[in-house]
């Protein structure tokens, strides 16, 4: 399928560039002792995450249970749910889908624990969960130390299988590499182990210990107590990720097609805000000198003509790197795969 | 249905507001002589239009080819497309779908005149079309005056059946009501009004005028040559324009659970901004003293705890203002209709 047979706005993947990606993170986890567990919420696409498998990944982490009834209907059964569960409807879906494969949940509190536990007991189920634990996001978890062994000792006896921990450090993903980076990482880092050595102290082993994203995977071969990183964004790499982190390869835009030209000032193009994420900066034009994305309305993107341009008219194509992929993604129902200008691939998105 | 019974993220209408909203804004166009074909963007539901349309619409108007679909195979053809055409995989399916009803499309410029009109012509059909002027948005349309009758000259000789004019003054919509206001609306109709008078002076008669939305709709009474208003958002209300636009009532919220709390400076819920858009601005909560929504992450809504508040943990329910109609309701499947405290109707969303 040729290129300008596809209608706009439509989601592009560079294969070759998502490929080297996902080689090279693979890599990296393959020198252990530490192993991927990507997060699937950044593309969201069955095929991909069975890609991330066969590459090494030891299963996918997911943000909701969506996306993880997606995987589990896709035979993909080994999955993190980094969402803390509450409310009766989501407690009963997970615990039903729980009975297909090696979920595991996250506990911050003692109400969630206990709901869960109400819900297992009487179901006869003994749901895997890891205690999620504030490292200095300050979003989620629990206070580290003795709160955080309490928790873990509080879940076990509502009968829920405790397994591990959880320290997502967010707040670090995208500072620039350096020593301050490094420094913040190491007080994080061990600020989860001072908590897993307290719970194994009460006689809890931890078997999982789940941390990282993209910005910070390669910090974690200096804490091989970590079993576990949740690294997704690596793979299709938006401009967001890439200004901090350039091991890789920026792979996903979303064309467009300019629809106004009434002079010289500016362009139209048929992509907003429904189908390319502003919501953490402007998305960039991937390679027009002379043009300026400037505003994203709902259905509208605005492009200033800066300075000396290729020459577009309505109806050309143009390509925008998409800033934030879990936002976009969201917006989509496909991703079109493209090698040498062809689509190679239909990636249906899940969750 | 209970309203505890809906998981979340849920996007919920207040039916008893919406009624009230889609009643005033009836009665006001019902004096005419301008008539309401209001925007299907803003709730991307085929029955809501349906109800518009039996309470005196005269049709709907739609941002994107998607939604004139989903009208179509709803039974409602009498559909204004409000973005230009181009690129041949969208001027297809507007000639094919332009056997099915009334539809009119804008052209802003001679190449995608001329490009609707050969695939027209090709197809033995002579699609309606409205001259899209820019009347001061800088966004798209022709320049007003000659060059706007100088296209709809040149769209009538490639065949196309040249029915009227649009003038959107989107960049109005939000000014606070007053004089200023009213002397640049004034300035933008004078501006189409001008070049209406050059078309018809070149034998072109302007059956339609289409102009203006829901900021802006009771100043339409004073340019009675405006055949249709666009306006739209008075049905749901969000947050952003009843900041200037006090006629119509909030309806739209989003229905979120706490999914964590691990102290007293915040809670967590689960509606992040891939259930609610944080594209304009940020949402607040619907009726909770002393809360403070401060972020969207993908999937969480941090909330400070600032003052004195209602008691609210792990498992309670809170309501957010959507802030963003348009930009929110594109994030959802379906949006619950609640009366009296139960869910009376599901809205599935199309387009």
């Amino acid at each position: 399928m040729k290129l300008d047979d596809l209608d706009t706005p439509a989601l592009l993947l560079d294969l070759e560039a998502m490929e080297r990606n996902l080689a090279k993170m693979a890599a990296f986890f393959a020198q252990g002792p530490t192993r991927l567990r990507p997060h699937y919420k950044n593309h969201k696409s069955p095929v991909l995450a069975r890609r991330q498998i066969d590459a090494g990944a030891i299963g996918m982490t997911c943000a909701t249970l969506s996306e993880a009834e997606a995987l589990v209907s896709n035979g993909i059964t080994d999955i993190l749910l980094s969402t803390e569960l509450a409310g009766e409807p989501k407690i009963r879906r997970f615990v039903d889908l729980a009975r297909l494969g090696e979920l595991k949940a996250i506990v911050d509190n003692a109400k969630g624990a206990a709901a869960l536990g109400v819900e297992a007991r009487a179901r006869g189920q003994a749901p895997q969960v890891l205690v999620n634990i504030n490292v200095g996001q300050n979003r989620t978890g629990i206070t580290p130390g003795e709160p955080a062994a309490e928790l873990a000792q509080r879940a076990r006896a509502e009968g829920l299988n405790v397994h591990g921990l959880m320290g997502y450090e967010g707040h670090l993903g995208h500072l620039p590499d350096g020593p301050d980076k490094e420094r913040a990482y190491g007080e994080a880092m061990r600020t989860l182990m001072d908590s897993r050595s307290l719970v194994e102290a009460r006689g809890i082993p931890v078997e999982i210990v789940s941390a990282g994203g993209t910005g910070t995977y390669r910090l974690s071969s200096r804490f091989p107590q970590i079993t576990e990183s949740q690294a997704g964004s690596y793979l299709l790499m938006d401009t967001n990720y890439a200004s901090t982190c350039t091991d890789f390869d920026k792979a996903l835009t979303v064309l467009a097609t300019v629809i106004s030209k009434t002079g010289e000032e500016r362009l139209v193009v048929d992509a907003g805000l429904k189908s390319i994420s502003g919501e953490l900066g402007m998305p960039v034009l991937k390679s027009r000198d002379g043009l300026h994305l400037r505003k994203l309305n709902a259905e509208h993107g605005v492009i200033d003509i800066v300075g000396p341009h290729a020459s577009l008219d309505v109806g050309d194509r143009i390509e925008i790197w998409v800033q934030y992929s879990d936002a976009t993604v969201n917006l989509h129902d496909c991703m079109y795969g493209i090698r040498n200008g062809k689509v190679e691939e239909v990636f249906t998105l899940h969750g």
